[in-house]
């Protein structure tokens, strides 16, 4: 089942997406501000657009995979926008990591316009989209959410299915980076702990990971942070502030206090403070080696 | 190879562990201070001891898994005691969840009458040991611990070196409980959040048990916190304070602050004030949903 | 040395205000966006404007005294609006309590039109101002500051010169309305503790304000607390935790963490989140009480 | 109305009070553990005891002014102790700072040896006592405190009279300076933000010291962090830490969370770890400042 669509944002994540769409067959239209990335999508045999209009064209059905609710805003509203250029009864799945607020603010502009908004973000990095093993969390009228199914499919392995309020969608997404930075600062505290009785970081590691721990989360970043390997990031202590700030945004909007957010953001923005904005966001655990008198 | 060894403590855990070393064919004496647990072991071949001194005779190497530090100091000091007891160069390997304080200041005191003391605390519940699975973090002078390696590894499936420094692994032990705690919290946000939001609670399980957080601190207290099944207390909350206050001693200690515990150490003393420091840890959770404005 | 100007927001702080800029026999127009409050100052000699425009051509110094940066962005920007219509080296002096960051952008736009901001504050509610009481902290380039002096002077008491960038005042009147919140904070844990050990809150009241907390701070809102009075608000919960909010999003911006406003923060969104947000914000001490088993 | 009693410690705040018992003509004898500081109170007429026993035996009534619980428990309990000598209905004065448990205890203990205990901690330093301003919070059975209330009189200027159960006025005096901690790490995190805003620190101290905190807590320690004089201790980064960690055991004890408390311990503890525990305990705003990326 072939389905006739556009994707507008061709970073790392967006183009690995548009790879997934058209390997399974779909007609797949692609957009990005600059021209450039798209140009490869051409040989693919995808229609590369010139405007947002003639994206919103192709089929009535938009992906969205922007950095920031700022992007987002500027691709849906205005003279040359989505919600000017989508028909009736068309639909935009947005699919970057935005705030419910902004989220909620254009599934209501896409309805007083006829349109439908699905919140589908993605749960993984573009290796993860490649080798074919991304989480896509679904939210959304329920029709809206069948039409854009299979390629949501073709692109995840795994659809979680939130309900049909589109905002619920965009929480879970950032639940899921406020349980990993909580779970960065935790290792950052007990690294610092045993490190301070003598512990050797690699031994904690171990032991860490070989049990109540074996999980991604914590190898991953127990292993940066056992290895004091902030310099190549995967994510940078600016994002990481970003994302917390999203998680207390959306804790303020729910009347949800997050006072573990609270820990982890103020070590990032410490880090920050001292100049080490661009290191891998697992930088606050130097922070909080800094505060035990190590380093 | 047999070593000779008495055990003391006949709590579910070390009646467990004292099953192991009788399988592996380990030549073990037993102690508790109510003799009914003991009985049974007897009928294994297990030599039953009648006083502290009797055990701490058996072989000079004596196991204990006891409850807490004063069991701990009660053990060790005193007339009838592990002290007054060891002979000359006797070892004590100290396997409950104690203080790093507690273990500093044993470690001397069995060094000071000419004895040896290794911190071996167990990652894992009864259960684990008896499936074979059990977790053991040693640390202590090295010699000391070959002489119960033997032992320690028929009761642990894995064993893990941290050192000759035994307030090293008393400190990994806490550190993990910390991490554990601080998982738990960041889940019990999390999941306010998100229902806030409207989201299925099974669904945001779901959702992190798949992907970054596949393991068991996750997969089991998401669970019960998904569940709101705080009735079947695994641990109670008021263990649960303990452990927080334990790791914030040893912070406290090794100057060293720890800001998630802070967090959860908070909700286990409302929890506690409320009444229900009884139920399962995991109701630090129902607090941050009753900041929350939930229930 | 009378100074002609006009002044724009006439709620009770901004109405007080024009009061006292009339005792001192300032020529003083003012405007507000609903007519009626600026009617009885006809009576008393001011011009009252129909729009900006004419507020500000009217000796082209123009206080604002607006409720937050919405309304002061409205005001700033856009047809009928002060950079519109002030005169070449015209002075825009802020007044109201707003965030460091729109008060730079706002100086930067005037500073492109060839005009002046000056940022200053107001320390004390309009009772204050009406008995001569109110400070007033000031910041701006040196020659602005001097123009709108006399002004400030017959407003306000007391005048604190904070330098010549803006932002720095704004900065000033954040920081001090986060230390009250953080002394309503402090007293809610205290007289929880206090209480819970069988100690009368009067009593408490009389301890610290009678010693080292013998300031409006404490007498004012420990009052309040020591009678549980939280329903006859001077300041609400729900704008409360927009202080919190500012505090918190100015301290992001100069890159500083301010963990005790994480603390009242988290307690005001609890509040708001039972229903209590239209209560004093000093109700952040029943969470307080609340979290310890209390009422 | 002279009573007949004795004081033990005289430490700086020991000896400040026996002077004025004995200016107010009070038949009082004295104890040090080290004869030194007892001596010169013989040329002023005090009895001065040689041992536990004999000041027990002077009246019948002690008071204790000791640095910690480990130097009360010593002289209450033990061979030669205050429970062992005082008569049926002795009574023990409790006028240092100790937690509510060790209060609790003793009161017990002296029940239980048919002699009473009062808890009387002050409010003030030795230059207090002198100027004749000392607050004294008063808690214990109403026979007892009337029995001791003319010596309190004469050494202090105010008597809070906070009940007939000890522990009650032990937590006044923990929460007294929990909240002075408190009020310390505020104004630290309020400095370095305005500071970061490149306001003069001076002009801080005068708006907030002219204001809403015009009160001894904020001019002592506003003073302290606004000139970074943090090497004439007046009380030690360690005995802040001391009093933290009190506070935070009596809220264990009364099932009290202190988040506020939690924060300035943090603080404290960091200070520590970094060398800088014989400093004044307002080093606890430097902590904040390096974590604010300056200095």
């Amino acid at each position: 089942l072939s389905v006739q669509a556009a994707l507008i944002g061709l970073g790392n994540m967006g183009a690995a997406m548009a790879d997934r769409a058209l390997d399974a067959g779909h007609d797949l239209a692609v957009y990005n501000r600059s021209p450039e990335p798209a140009r490869r999508f051409a040989e693919r045999g995808a229609k590369v657009c010139a405007s947002l209009a003639e994206a919103a064209a192709h089929g009535g059905i938009v992906l969205t995979m922007l950095a920031n609710d700022a992007a987002l805003r500027a691709v849906a509203h205005g003279p040359d926008s989505l919600i000017a250029s989508l028909p009736p009864a068309g639909l935009h799945v947005v699919m970057g990591t935005h705030s419910v607020e902004v989220v909620r603010e254009l599934a209501a502009s896409h309805a007083a316009a006829g349109q439908f908004l699905v919140s589908a973000p993605v749960l993984g990095r573009p290796e993860a989209v490649t080798a074919g093993k991304l989480g896509i969390v679904v939210a959304g009228p329920a029709e809206a959410v069948a039409r854009c199914r299979p390629l949501l499919e073709a692109i995840g392995a795994r659809i979680f299915a939130a309900g049909d309020e589109p905002g619920g969608a965009a929480g879970v997404k950032v639940a899921n980076n406020f349980l990993l930075g909580c779970a960065i600062e935790a290792m950052g505290e007990a690294f610092a702990l045993t490190e301070k009785l003598g512990v050797d970081r690699q031994l904690f590691y171990e032991v860490i990971t070989a049990g109540l721990f074996a999980a991604p989360a914590y190898s991953v970043y127990g292993r940066i942070i056992a290895d004091a390997d902030f310099a190549n990031p995967g994510f940078t202590a600016r994002l990481g502030l970003k994302d917390a700030e999203l998680a207390l945004a959306v804790g303020s909007l729910a009347g949800v206090p997050l006072p573990s957010a609270n820990v982890w953001r103020d070590h990032l923005l410490s880090a920050i403070a001292r100049g080490e904005g661009e290191l891998d966001w697992a930088v606050m655990a130097r922070e909080q080696a800094r505060a035990s008198g190590l380093a």
